[in-house]
């Protein structure tokens, strides 16, 4: 945690920690995604990650307008579970030949990255609503909805399309 | 991937694979957990996760049934994502000295994990679905139900009892 120089001694610390850990995460997203677009065959799922790439760099705004809130600068702290999570999609990906079998690793690689969204946005608007941010909460909800709705569609395309194909 | 010595071909290479990911990430939980379970100040954290480290065992074993049903021995693939969600555990409370804020921190930590096991289980599930391996299916989908439940439990006594506190 270099870039995160006090310890953490409060609930409010520890809120901002997160925070900055999730702006690390939705940065390296907006990385990530043109790669998988690339990557991906299925017409309707290319279109899935080229939206949620709007979406992701929509939810950075969002976080950079809770930092102002709080007279915060929008600072990351290294996040290893993203790094992590990435890393993967990266090394499965880069083995699949067969253009529908690596469509279904796509999915499975962005539902986990949407999974890590949904509980670190879950924690936060929790700890937010107990700190009586308000202000921050619904900003915090409208991403968690957008996430999880996008792990819906996700779970949809796997059931449908992808795997169907893929199994034959 | 360097366990993993063949290229994935098909959706059963990719079955297979996400097996062995998952059965590292659940080994790595139940080396995780008993520092998790040493750290945590609130009894029912603590009861909780002693609660979920038999039940990581369990889960440990579920894996191991699938992979003699398949005639498949039982070894891992790095999981990098596990390591981060982990590492990240490590990491943020070991700057925790405040034992309720400390506690917060903990169930944020496990419901990470939670979610990586949810998004894996339920993707293996589906797969295990697509390629008519029902033998499989229950097994897989009784492990993820107990992980929902698990995440569940987390959040009602982070938003009735920890955070709560720790806002004071």
């Amino acid at each position: 945690m270099g870039l995160f120089s006090k310890d953490i001694k409060s609930m409010n610390d520890l809120f901002e920690h997160q925070l900055r850990d999730i702006y690390y995460a939705e940065n390296q997203i907006v990385k990530a995604l043109p790669r998988m677009i690339e990557k991906a065959s299925n017409s309707e799922l290319r279109d899935g990650f080229s939206e949620h790439l709007e979406q992701t760099r929509n939810h950075v705004a969002r976080l950079e307008q809770i930092f102002e809130m709080q007279d915060l600068m929008p600072e990351a702290v290294d996040c290893p579970a993203i790094d992590g999570i990435i890393e993967e999609t990266n090394e499965v990906s880069g083995e699949v030949d067969d253009k529908r079998v690596l469509d279904a690793a796509l999915i499975a690689a962005a539902q986990a990255v949407e999974h890590y969204e949904i509980t670190r946005y879950g924690t936060l608007a929790a700890w937010a609503r107990e700190l009586g941010r308000s202000d921050c909460v619904s900003l915090l909800e409208k991403t968690l909805e957008e996430e999880k709705a996008t792990d819906g569609k996700l779970s949809s395309l796997a059931e449908t399309n992808v795997n169907l194909k893929a199994a034959e």
